[in-house]
């Protein structure tokens, strides 16, 4: 199958290239009877878009949703969502030098083997842009998983060799107000500011840099996740996976728990008020591919984006040595616009897994 | 849907519990015409049989692969291959213990919560024995790529805080040889033998380690990958998260990458004989999704396993507060046999992809 | 899953309710390179779209197609091909009275108990006005397939109890000339006066009637189809089955092969100029549910349509005896329309089946 | 993808060729706390089996089940249950004949064709004999319905041109009881003596004749089925369609519905005890493609088997013209053993329908 599709019950199906017409989204299974808040739809992708600051991508995209399909009278169908973005601001020019060179570390020598055909300009398919589409089915998926008191959080938890402290997690719905205080969406303001500093920095050199997200997500009911392929763990991995620029994904203790031993990593159950927790959480709230109803926490690291401002040697599409000038507007790190959609591949994946425990629901 | 199938043109699908009678696989998609060399297929599950050495679990089960459709005459017909490997040493008596309680870091308590009822004997399908049946597919699916040339090799690079240097990936089949030569799967000798000592005391302690595989996969066409969300790395991890204990993965700079500049971080195209390869390979031989070509490295981080020979506070299934003491026989670190259901499962995503990419592939 | 996608490699999704803002598809898994011939899209459109002649639905809409993303300088990029079309003659007032009432064999009853919600305005999803989205990608399909050489012929081949005699079916493209010189499109233009003369009067009467389309298929390779549940004549038949008032299926012999004995029912093989034929075809091109090379050959079965300009008893949605009118402006005869509606799933059926045929061909 | 899995929630995938060790199927998705009823499942299939009359093939297979996982002290435990039956009466030499020949209407040539390799012992993979394994699996999705309350029944209601008249349905149980006693399954006991005379005087002249199988499923809930192509009856057609020699599928007023006026057929809501109804049931339980709680039927239409017992010309694997004679042991007309089959594949339709339903359904 072409891989244009995520998900199996809330399924969806994005299109769209960078300086095409319209980049977009179907929606099929989110069930009916949601209230579909437009503004909260436009609020996300206004985290995401270009132009949002210094520190990110200098091109301008108003990024406005429209909704064709699947709402009635403010409420979701149960028939499927179709959303549409415009594109805006192509400067397709910009991209002409690159229709007969692959740019080091970009897609353009892949898709070009693979499909023989490659829209250039902007990147074509293989651009971040196509996140935009992500970004409104993941808003959609919170406004349904919202009924359940889901709450999901990501924040930029380090930016180069920068790392936040650990968070307090207790007030999740504060730090997420302390990290759209700043533009590098890290909740904690201190580090924030020596993101901010490192980033512009690396602007100036033309150059770019990683980074990495860590998200929380509480209230997840026990249950969610479908062994043994379908973890709910390994479909995060894989959401996030998907996003462009990621080269790695950890839950609970993640890599460092590698290097543990088994009498200091387990997690030991208690009783406490009526539920049943863990007193530490190094499973990240994940026990056998499924929620037990700890807080699920990953962690996504993201390589610094191709597109820098220099020039750089390369291969032209005849094979023969070129040089590669760093054209256009690009950001110089891509965590801060990431972070939204690193949320929103959780509402997708959550939603859907929803979708499943709810199907197989032990009613006994 | 429930998550026993993975794949989607090189689909698997497997049954089983530790103490059923069986476990198994259906591989629906091998293509006609394939040579099914069964003492292959024999040879991998040998590599994954428990009771292989003192430093895995002492259960003795001999892992006897029966192929019971699919092949004609020695060569796969095209329609689905079923084997079965019936299970033959399980110990229920010693899990009668657990009926009624939650073992920390377990499947246990999610299990209950989410099905109702848990076949507890070993852990019933949470066991890591399913994975013999991804062995015996991946086998299949190894005999599938040799024809391409696909080499894959994996190795354990780290036990606990061990972590054996970077190997010269040369000579792939060399590596083989030595990694078999030692009981713990490592192709550095001198740390292979730091590892065994390390897990050898960690079993004697009545504790268990975890740690790393490294994979590398050679050979490659260039062009596999389905982007937006099918994208060769986001299926590889959805498959290393699949499998038991693991908390982790990353491809090429992996997490490391999240520290660098993209001056540093880029992979400069050159042209060598006649093929276009990079300098540098931080993209661990995927850019955009799709495969370039190079060789595709990618980490496994496994956390220790949670079974102890120790006493342990827990609850039981009524919400009391109980004690868990370790019984059974499991493995202190379970990375050595880990390493060929790594390799399988690198196998069977390869070959989806293969196939994927056929149908699609750009004749003009 | 919500079942608004079809197709498994050459897969659609389809979105869009009758008097929402617009319809359309998403097609994932086009092929690359593939020329896109927008007039052709339209073309298919247009033998579909209301208003065209006197024996079908008065409303007018142009249908107008608009390709947003997946082509390139006119050729498919192997990424997804996003097609709307937006409503426009919308009299939404003609449905205020059926807001609270279920009309007699529509949809409103299942819908309304099925999502709690119902966009009641024109049959909102319920409308076979959705099938133009399909018409789009079935177009796209076709210009896929025509490299091959195949060729799909549709036309009405029963209105009421009128059929029209077994055709010649020699010369397909003479066929279609033939069917498209008239408004009911029967190939037989004896048999098409007087269907069209029944469908007026039934017209005129208020009252509607149902028919019959036949299918040919031409040059269909040998081999696809994929047993054993997705047989291409399974395929075939999900795939009308799915399209609005049809309530039956047969291929080959169908429903009077039943009555037949094997001696007189079975196709002799003969060898013809090198290649491989039946002296019969009661098989219709398909055997063991694979495509044997000869002409496919099918019925689909479409009940009358359920609105109707006469009064009816029925009930309201708070279960209270009520009267429903018909208004609006409706088909009396849905068939000549639906013939391009057949042709497209044909299309989308073989595109798929021939992208599955395509990744497990034997190559040696 | 290749063919071998039916289903998405409730989903089975077969294996097994006809003169292969077994033949089986794995379940993924029954949900857990099923009884799971072994008599039971072995009961349907001895319906099935060979053997089992004197107008039925000759061959003996006692088809025993077993079970092999996903069933823990009684109960489904929601993880896969997979069931072998082993193959015990092959005549291996009766099909060396046809090693190098095309019998007619078999898919001889279209196996050869598609896979490049075939076992042709029996038919390989393409022999009925595949569908004990559906019929395991259907058993389960009725015992999984059971608890719902609904009722599937099937019988044998054409044979050649004799066909049953309609039958009183307001008592199943007693039409099941009607059926079983006699071996052509049909539940008119005059109608059954003459067919049972018909298909001997078939039998001993060398011959095949055709069929028809009616089903009816009563309380079914309101609102099972996924607009817009999973409609329940598309499924419902793909089901039937897949099993070996079906031809023709209608459902509700069927082929004869395209020759009626919509005043005539639709059916009018009526309100009684409290239910919503209809007077008549030309919908045949299904509006929309959703169910409406009325009687569902349909009727499936089986060609003559192909396997005579009678020379015929053919074409062998080198193209030239030979003589296939009829040999082994063959049933003269298999809808008797084929009723079972089509209760089965109807249990796994509306066995998946009902998950889905569950998954998406209306909470407020």
């Amino acid at each position: 199958m072409a891989g244009n599709s995520f998900g199996y019950l809330f399924k969806i199906t994005t299109f769209g290239e960078s300086h095409g017409k319209a980049i977009g989204v179907i929606i099929d299974g989110c069930p009916p009877n949601i209230e579909i808040d437009e503004q909260f739809i436009q609020s996300e992708l206004d985290k995401r878009k270009p132009g949002q600051s210094k520190i990110t991508t200098q091109r301008k995209e108003s990024d406005v949703a429209q909704i064709l399909s699947g709402v009635f009278e403010g409420k979701s169908t149960g028939t499927p969502i179709a959303i549409i973005i415009p594109n805006e601001d192509q400067r397709s020019k910009d991209y002409s030098h690159i229709a007969e060179t692959f740019r080091p570390s970009h897609a353009d020598y892949t898709y070009q083997q693979k499909y023989g055909i490659r829209d250039y300009r902007g990147g074509g398919r293989s651009s971040a842009r196509e996140t935009a589409a992500r970004v409104a089915a993941g808003a959609v998926a919170k406004l349904f998983l919202k009924q359940m008191g889901i709450e999901i959080f990501a924040h930029v938890c380090a930016v180069g060799q920068l790392e936040s402290p650990n968070l307090d997690t207790t007030d999740l719905a504060n730090l997420l107000a302390t990290r759209e205080a700043n533009i590098v969406r890290c909740a904690d303001p201190a580090t924030a500011n020596e993101m901010i500093e490192l980033i512009d920095g690396v602007r100036k050199a033309g150059d770019t840099i990683g980074g990495k997200i860590a998200t929380v997500v509480r209230n997840v009911p026990v249950g969610l996740g479908e062994p043994v392929f379908d973890k709910l763990h390994a479909d995060l991995g894989k959401a996030m996976l998907s996003i462009n620029a990621v080269h790695g994904f950890e839950y609970g203790s993640g890599f460092e728990g590698s290097a543990m031993y088994g009498s200091e990593h387990n997690d030991i159950f208690v009783q406490e008020e009526n539920k049943i927790r863990t007193r530490t959480n190094f499973s990240g709230g994940i026990q056998g591919g499924i929620s037990n109803g700890m807080d699920i926490s990953f962690r996504t690291a993201f390589k610094p984006v191709a597109t820098i401002m220099r020039d750089q040697d390369s291969i032209d599409t005849s094979g023969n040595s070129t040089t590669v000038s760093g054209k256009g507007r690009h950001d110089p790190c891509v965590v801060p616009r990431a972070v939204i959609i690193v949320e929103a591949m959780t509402a997708l994946v959550l939603a859907d897994h929803f979708l499943r425990f709810k199907a197989y629901k032990n009613e006994q």
